[in-house]
């Protein structure tokens, strides 16, 4: 029988996980709750009755050739989650193993933009790549780097954090992080957030934005306002392409990737976000850069890349 | 008898060659003058008039594996030169094809600081690392990123421009690239004696500097200020490590190396230059990053470095 692969995605809020086959299809799948859980172990044993029925059901333990789990903070080097600010857990959490104790599997784990990468290199926009960059844009920003048909991890296992750049020294606050101007303080959901705030106190542009209160405004009143034609809503958008293009043009004089492959919340906005991300990166370019990079949009489905992504880490595993 | 490889690396204003055994040792070495020669062809046979004497004392063409070129905007996987502001010949010049139809050598070409990157990892600083950024402070910037035990190219040959990456938005004008803010218009010779200019002009600051004609002004004249303990001439080393120290911490947030080896000329100022630059990369950087990353100064002879790092290109050769 064909073997199967465990994918289990690892978020601040939830956990996802499915079993997936070897063509990319999520047969089965679900989700618990990682916030919850304070304690790792209790985490580990709600997953395991969760995840068992439909290991089960998709034909039992045997045709399991493995588990991966992408995670925030995730060490591919160690199978550690260390110091993930999002996660209840704090320092450093042996998950690969303390999963494998649990399911007597072979584990794979890795950050989970460093899945998502995996995932779009073998099932999404970058199949056939062997250069290129994902870029999540959600609550946070994560990148996976792809090159020579590898995932950089870096000598540690903490390669490809994008998010965490400075591109504009001095700038933004990262309450996170404590550092200054780095690309999340923009270019997120947070960011996108903070940048209209910013924009309704220091204009006196109309917007429908100024109804809501400042603690309810979130980027998706932001965005719902872009698209129905508010003109600061759509500057927030405007200014945050910038930014973004600016930190890709960057990333491309780095690692020259044949596409950089845009995934998660922000990608939404579509052009309102894409054009400004797609001059500023060019602008910024020199002249034998420009013109050649594709910005992409995953086109995996999200509920679904997640656990693709993760389970895509099996199919590497050298036993 | 031991193969031997050829090393060549084209610069500006000089061409470098020379015999390498695998050992590193430069047997014989000489050099001929780029700038002279208008025409590529009179180039080639310069190069072949100077380097075939050395080639037959050093046991003759058949000992020779190859022949390893570097040179600015060098393409591994073309052997191309393409568009090389600071080289005399125009387009794109098949380099590699004139050499290896001249000398009937398997021939293999990069740019200028992958080739060094290579030379580090072969027989400097870096060997034994899968995982560093070798960066070059000349004229210009250079870089050569190491990733997974290889280059990285990108996937078009010209991954690693490090020196182009916008590190002050809305800075600096990079007269060569037209881009504003790079690394390379302030954290190379050109970009410290620009820095020195306008610290003379903003300020009215004592400075032995000003007692220097502005055209007069170069790089070499405020190393000697800054190590004669000229205030001025040392906040422009402080200023210009800064930035490079920020440059880094986005390099090392994106690739996570062990180590990042630095080579030329500014690194004659030592810790005028480094102690900035070690203090805001680490300032930069996100916790996860912070103190594990070694900034170390290439030990490689200046003369000979560039020689070994394109010879060692040929020891990759396949055939």
């Amino acid at each position: 029988m064909e073997a199967l692969a465990i994918g289990i995605d690892i978020g601040g809020t939830g956990t996802k996980f499915g079993i997936v086959d070897r063509n990319g299809n999520v047969l089965f799948s679900s989700e618990i709750s990682t916030r919850r859980h304070n304690e790792v172990e209790s985490f580990i044993d709600d997953l395991h009755d969760n995840l068992f029925p439909i290991i089960n059901k998709a034909g039992g333990i045997g045709r399991m050739k493995g588990i991966g789990v992408g995670a925030p903070n995730g060490n591919f080097y160690t199978g550690t989650i260390e110091y993930a600010p999002n996660l209840p857990w704090k320092g450093i959490i042996p998950l690969a193993k303390m999963i494998r104790d649990k399911f007597q599997l072979n584990v794979s784990l890795t950050n989970d933009a460093n899945a998502a990468a995996i995932g779009e290199m073998m099932y999404g926009a970058a199949q056939g790549m062997k250069d290129f960059i994902m870029i999540t844009l959600g609550t946070g920003v994560g990148s996976g780097i792809v090159a020579n048909g590898q995932l950089i991890y870096g000598h540690d296992g903490f390669a490809g954090e994008l998010g965490h750049t400075i591109i504009i020294p001095g700038g933004r606050l990262h309450k996170g992080t404590g550092k200054f101007g780095s690309l999340e303080s923009y270019a997120s959901a947070t960011g996108v957030t903070l940048t209209a705030l910013e924009f309704l106190e220091k204009t006196n542009q109309e917007s429908t934005l100024r109804a809501i209160p400042a603690d309810d405004l979130d980027s998706k009143k932001v965005y719902e306002a872009a698209i129905a034609g508010d003109a600061l809503a759509k500057e927030v958008y405007d200014f945050t392409g910038k930014i973004l293009g600016l930190a890709l043009a960057n990333a491309v004089m780095f690692s020259s990737p044949e596409a950089i492959i845009l995934f998660g919340g922000l990608t939404k906005a579509g052009d309102l976000i894409l054009k400004p991300t797609r001059e500023n990166m060019e602008e910024n370019l020199i002249q034998v850069f420009q013109n050649k990079v594709k910005i992409l949009i995953s086109h995996l489905k999200e509920s679904d890349a997640a656990i693709l992504g993760a389970s895509a880490l099996v199919w590497d595993m050298k036993n």
